[in-house]
C-alpha cells in the first residue's frame, strides 16, 4: 500500500504536475510527458519528473499512470495508455466522470478496461499550467474515484491516492458529475455571469465597479479561471449543469417575484434559510463542529499582520483560515481569523496581550 | 471643515456605531439614540458614546445628525430630527435612496428638506449589530452622497464624511440605486440562491457539501447576512433589483443554451471576456495600476503565516491582501498575497530568504 511506484503521468499542466511532485514527496519515481513540450520542460524544472519523449516511452514499466490531460484528449489516451502498459492500473483526473467514462469504454480494450479508474482530485485553482503546481495542491482534498470500477483497480487507486496526502471517496460516476455541477460547476457559472454582467454594464457606467465592495470581489474571484479547462468541463457535463442553472434560475426568478411583490417577509425567510446553511458549513471538513471566528481590526500597514500572527504562533494557535474583509484606501482593515473553537480562548488572550481587540463572531 | 462637530447617531446598530466611533477618534463629542435599549447600552460601552433617553434629547444641539435605523424607520426619523433640530443637517445611511428620499418629501417639513443629504456609506460586512463596530469599517470606504442635495448641506456632510476617513462620492439618487442593485445588491441575492438551492439539494444528497470547496465558500460567503436588513434593502430598491436579477438570469440561461448546444467555442469566449474583466479589478482603488500577486505555498502549522508576515514587515512591505486559498483538511495551503507591484521584487526576496516559494501571479 505504501510501495513505492512508478507514475507515469500523461499531460503535466497544473494538475499533473502537482501529482508528480506529490508522488516525488513519497518516494514514487515519475515519468511525465506532454505533447506540448515547453510545459513538459516546465514541468520537468519545476517537479524533478523524467520527462519522456513520447507517450509510449512514459507508459513503460509504469505501476500507475495519471491521464490529466485536457478533457477532450482524456478518452483516446486512457485507452492508449492501457493498450501500452498492460499492467499499470491507468487513472485520471477529468472534473467530469460519466461521459468520458462512455466514451473510453468506446475506444479502449475490453479486457483492458478492467484496469481503469475514473477519478476527480477536487483541488486545483483559479490558476492552470505547470508554473503553478505545487504538491501541496492535493494535501487533504477530496478525491472521488468511480466506485463501478473493478474492485482490485479501485482499491490500488485509493492507496495511491491516500499515499499521495489526499482523501479518496467512491461515488457513483453520475451522481458525480450531478453533485459537482451543483457545488463547482455552478458556482464558476454563476460567478463568470456575474463578472461578465457587471463588465457589460460598466461599459455604459464608468462608475459602476468604484461601487464594488468585498463581496463582489468574492463572487467574482473564480471568474479568472481558465476559459478553455471550463468550456471543456461544462459542455462534458451538459445535463447536470443545464440541471443545475435551470434549478439556480428558478430561483433567483422566485426572490425577484418576492422582492418586486414588496413581500419582505417572505424574502427575509428565504435570506434566513440560506443563512442558517451557510454558518453550517465548515470552514475545514475535520474542524466542521467547532470552528470559531475572531474578527480583528487592525492597522493598514506593514509588519501588523506579522504581530497578529506572531501572536497565535506563540500560543501555538494553528490558524485555520484568514482572511483580510476590509482593504480600504488607507488606514485600517479587519482580519477575520478561523481558529479550532478549543483554541479560541489561548487565541483570544494572546491578541488581547498584544493590544489587539478581537471579537468572536462565531 | 476639520472643526469638531456635535454628532447625534440615531440608530446604534453596526453601521451607526461605527460611525459613532470613528467620529470620536476625531475629536466628535457624540451622543446616541436607539429604541432598542440593550443595543444603545452596548454601543455606549463599545464606543463611549453619550447615551440619550429619547430621540429629541440625542439631537438637541448636534451639528450632524446620522440616521442610522432599519430602513423602513428611515423616512419618520429623518422628518422628526430636521423638526427638533433646526441648525443641523441630517443624513442617513440607507443603501437604498431613491424610494426613501421620495417617502421622507412626503413626511418632512419642505423648508426642512434643504437640510437634508442622502448617503450611502458602501462598507458593513456580513456580520451585524453594534458588537461588530469599529470606527475601521467606514476607513477610505466609498460614501455615496445624492448629488441632488442643498449644495451647502451637500459640502457640510462631505466635509464630515471626509473627515471620518472615508471618501465621498457624489451621485444621483436613482444612479446610485441602480450601480448598487448590480454589484451589491444582485452579489448578495446570487450568493443567498447559491446557498438556499444546495441546502434544498444537500437534503437528499448528504454528501453535497462534501465536495464544495473553495469557490463554493467563497460564493456563499455572503449568504450568512442579515436576513432582516437584506430584505428591507431588497424591497426597497425592488425596481432596480429586478432589472439586475433579470439581467443575470438572462446571462445564465444564455450560457446554458451554449453548454448544452455543446458549443465549446462559444462558452470559452464567454469565459474569456468575464476571465479579463474580472483580471482588471483592483486589488484596492489606490493601488489599482499596480498591484502584484505571489502565490506561495505554506504548510498548514502554527507559527507559518507569522513567518511569511513577519518576512513582509521586515522587508517594509505592506499587504494590501492576503488569502488562505487552500484549506485542506491537513499538510499544506497555499496563501495569495497581494502587494503593490514595486514592492513585488522585495517581497519576493525576502520570501525566498526564508526558504518559501513565492510564484508572481499577476
Amino acid at each position: 500500500m505504501t510501495s513505492a511506484d512508478r507514475v507515469a503521468v500523461l499531460g503535466t499542466g497544473l494538475i499533473g504536475t502537482s501529482i508528480a511532485m506529490a508522488a516525488e514527496r513519497v518516494g514514487d519515481a515519475v515519468r511525465g510527458f506532454d505533447t506540448d513540450a515547453g510545459a513538459l520542460a516546465r514541468a520537468t524544472e519545476r517537479s524533478g519528473l523524467a520527462p519522456a519523449a513520447t507517450l509510449e516511452e512514459c507508459v513503460a514499466g509504469a505501476t500507475v499512470t495519471v491521464v490529466s490531460t485536457p478533457i477532450p484528449a482524456v478518452p483516446e489516451v486512457v485507452a492508449e495508455a492501457l493498450r501500452l502498459a498492460p499492467d499499470a492500473i491507468v487513472t485520471d483526473v477529468a472534473s467530469v466522470k460519466s461521459h468520458v467514462a462512455s466514451e473510453i469504454r468506446g475506444v479502449a480494450g475490453a479486457d483492458d478496461l478492467a484496469r481503469y479508474v475514473g477519478g476527480h482530485p477536487m483541488g486545483g485553482s483559479e490558476r492552470s499550467g505547470p508554473d503553478h503546481a505545487s504538491a501541496s495542491v492535493v494535501d487533504g482534498i477530496v478525491w472521488a474515484l468511480d466506485e463501478g470500477a473493478e474492485p482490485t483497480a479501485l482499491e490500488r487507486v485509493e492507496a495511491f491516492v491516500a499515499k499521495l496526502g489526499a482523501r479518496p471517496v467512491r461515488l457513483d460516476a453520475d451522481r458525480h458529475d450531478r453533485l459537482v455541477a451543483m457545488v463547482s460547476h455552478l458556482p464558476q457559472v454563476a460567478s463568470t455571469a456575474l463578472m461578465g454582467l457587471a463588465a457589460a454594464e460598466e461599459a455604459g457606467e464608468p462608475e459602476l465597479l468604484l461601487l464594488a465592495a468585498g463581496g463582489f470581489r468574492d463572487l467574482t474571484r473564480l471568474a479568472a479561471s481558465s476559459p478553455r479547462l471550463w468550456s471543456d468541463i461544462l459542455v462534458a457535463n451538459a445535463d447536470a449543469i443545464g440541471r443545475a442553472i435551470a434549478l439556480y434560475v428558478e430561483r433567483l426568478s422566485r426572490l425577484r417575484e418576492m422582492v418586486e411583490a414588496g413581500d419582505a417577509s417572505e424574502v427575509e425567510r428565504a435570506f434566513g434559510e440560506a443563512k442558517d446553511a451557510r454558518l453550517s458549513l465548515a470552514a475545514k471538513p475535520q474542524v466542521k463542529a467547532g470552528v470559531a471566528v475572531l474578527q480583528v481590526p487592525v492597522p493598514d500597514r506593514p509588519g501588523v499582520l506579522a504581530e497578529l500572527t506572531a501572536a497565535m504562533s506563540q500560543a501555538g494557535v494553528n490558524i485555520e483560515d484568514l482572511q483580510i474583509v476590509h482593504s480600504p484606501e488607507g488606514g485600517r482593515g479587519t482580519v477575520h481569523l478561523t481558529v479550532a473553537a478549543d483554541a479560541a480562548p489561548d487565541a483570544e488572550r494572546a491578541l488581547r496581550d498584544r493590544w489587539f481587540e478581537p471579537i468572536r463572531l462565531a
